[in-house]
């Protein structure tokens, strides 16, 4: 007789963002009238840089021929797209990275999910408060979590590392050692960054305890000030404690392409075992590889052309940010984020609840953004704006939050 | 400290298709002045079709433009493939799907290995023998499977079903009553295809024992017989215990370009939970949706036009496969297959074990099979031709085998 997998059973069963998306449904059904401007959501907005477009007709062009066509991929990417990447995202930068050591799926959700199939079964694992829901989502499925405190929105099983205004959004090491430390930085939702420094000492911190970091990158591109590492094995000694997530969705606008890899150096053991070999297994077992015409798309990033598109791009978001970052703070909100992320983090006004702050900006100012609590229990009292929208948009919503003031 | 998901350290180490590769290099090098001619992977070899091309194209375009270009999908995929989908694959055959029961994915091999996932841990599990080795290797990093017996070539806690030509490469029901039966048919590697009354027992066995059929319909495209069916879903009772896979990579040549189905009916109920839920759940948090601009060139496949091509396509490889068959019966082989499916399954001359009719073949023919063994120990003296070569060097690799005899 067939049984399902309980653990399945034990995820609450309401998501943040089909939440977010019923009531303003339902107000923009009770208010036709009125223009809502979001930047609640995560997804970019700018259509795909010219240079990814040219590379993808030319895919397709040779898609289309018997000569040129191309069957199954490599489970691990083509050569031209990691090694493309090893050059630019990181040799570029005085890490030395091999194309071995280079993993390409099709998104870093996925590969975010997934990773903690290579771990036991009764690891512990440790996320930042708030948090990017996947992370321990994944987990609760594989039945590591133990149980959920629907008063608290904590697991039993999970260390939860507080990331809030008193400690500027940077979580403290945790007192219980973990097996599994996800970190994500530049952070998503506070926009928060790590130091140079402040990552050693948790690569320090992961070498001491033979834990292991998955170190969630995506939003690398957004970095803007010199001492923050757009990779984690510019600290020493990462190599043999962290993976590394990388995107194209943020950078490139790949949200709906779907393109993304995963760092697994060669020194990273755990048990006496290698883990990018598990990887690769994982890889080749469960996943086929990505599209042919989506991987000569992700290779165009790299080209010089797609470099200053994708520049381009970035710089447009993060004016957007700093329009939100300024104008929330000229209005005396207190604000963060913003400046090595496109996400600002703003602390709600009076005292206000997260949602209650949500229903208040979509009525009184036909806003919609993201309450900081469906991110975790820490992120109650804030809220998450974001730098996605168009910069018309984005100018008038904080005009619209300036004027409630 | 972190620790391994030992169950990974448990998988054979070898790969078939490695070892072919591996084995077909060799030769090659010591003998550069041989064409070898390569049937033995299941990979197809011509261009996308036309109206794919232009679907792709356009998709592209869409992308350039910011009022078209399109972020995050669905998870689940576009309601515009998923209505195509339930229409023309299911609705014009008489089988009422609706699209809420189609889930779109990035191929049927991430398919076959994650649905395991949503079975309880100590699921029992009963393949075919020989069968596609992702069934087991995805329950084998899951902990299910027991021990491995190298000699026997078979894990301790899987039932294996025996396809042998006793029972016409047609497995019986288990005898001891398994909780998830993977069912592959047209069945890859032996070409054999089920009648709609055998089907139909495995149904209402699975109904009786409520077991899951997990039914892998990825050749469904190569089906020419009228009373074998192309859903399982024409059999009376199977939305209560069937889920069906399905792919676009071998009739409409996606194989590199990644697109493929699940079909899981809402009756499909576990332990009081409909399977439905806990599937969509698993993509919304380990997926990220099917790339736009592939699900554009799957809904492509269905219009007139590429209905029209990818059945030309199909005829082509069947042709391949028509040729392969009866120039081996012409030559004294006992084969079979071929006829609902691009694979011809061959009895080895001689009593030769399978490894060593394909040193054989690549010898004294220059032609590359592969090896029945490599699918399972029930595929011991057999051997895997396919027919998604060209027309030309599928012609004369078997003039080369005949002028063996």
């Amino acid at each position: 007789m067939s049984r399902i997998n309980e653990n399945f059973l034990k995820l609450p069963g309401s998501y943040l963002f089909s939440t977010v998306g019923r009531k303003v449904r339902e107000y923009q059904e009770a208010n036709p009238d009125k223009r809502i401007i979001r930047l609640g959501i995560g997804d970019v907005t700018l259509p795909l840089p010219p240079a990814v477009i040219g590379a993808l007709h030319a895919a397709v062009d040779e898609m289309s021929v018997q000569d040129t066509f191309r069957g199954y991929a490599p489970d691990l990417g083509y050569e031209f797209l990691r090694s493309a990447i090893a050059e630019h995202d990181f040799k570029s930068r005085g890490v030395d990275i091999s194309i071995e050591e280079v993993f390409v799926s099709d998104g870093a959700k996925s590969d975010s999910a997934n990773i903690q199939e290579i771990f036991s079964a009764d690891a512990k694992i440790a996320v930042c408060d708030p948090v990017y829901p996947v992370y321990v989502d994944s987990n609760v499925m594989a039945g590591r979590t133990g149980i959920y405190d629907i008063a608290a929105g904590r697991w039993s099983n999970v260390i939860y590392m507080p990331c809030t205004a008193e400690n500027g959004f940077i979580p403290d090491l945790p007192q219980q050692v973990p097996d599994l430390i996800y970190l994500c930085f530049p952070n998503n939702p506070t926009g928060a960054a790590l130091k140079k420094e402040q990552l050693q000492n948790w690569v320090d911190y992961a070498n001491r305890n033979k834990a292991v970091i998955v170190f969630d990158a995506a939003y690398e591109a957004y970095i803007s000030q010199a001492d923050v590492p757009h990779s984690i094995y510019e600290c020493e000694g990462a190599k043999t404690c962290a993976v590394e997530l990388r995107s194209f969705s943020k950078n490139a606008g790949f949200t709906g392409t779907r393109l993304a890899y995963t760092i697994v150096p060669k020194e990273l053991v755990v048990d006496g075992v290698a883990l990018c070999g598990l990887w690769a297994r994982r890889h080749g077992t469960k996943f086929n590889g990505a599209p042919y015409i989506i991987q000569k798309a992700g290779e165009a990033v790299y080209s010089e052309e797609g470099k200053k598109q994708v520049a381009e791009m970035v710089g447009y978001y993060m004016n957007n940010a700093k329009v939100i970052l300024d104008g929330l703070k000229a209005a005396g909100y207190t604000v963060s984020g913003g400046v090595d992320s496109p996400y600002v983090w703003l602390k709600t006004p009076k005292g206000m609840g997260s949602w209650e702050f949500f229903d208040y900006l979509l009525e009184q100012a036909n806003v919609v953004g993201t309450p900081g609590a469906g991110f975790g229990p820490s992120g109650e009292g804030y809220f998450r704006l974001t730098g996605f929208g168009s910069y018309d948009n984005t100018a008038e919503a904080i005009e619209r939050i300036r004027r409630l003031v």
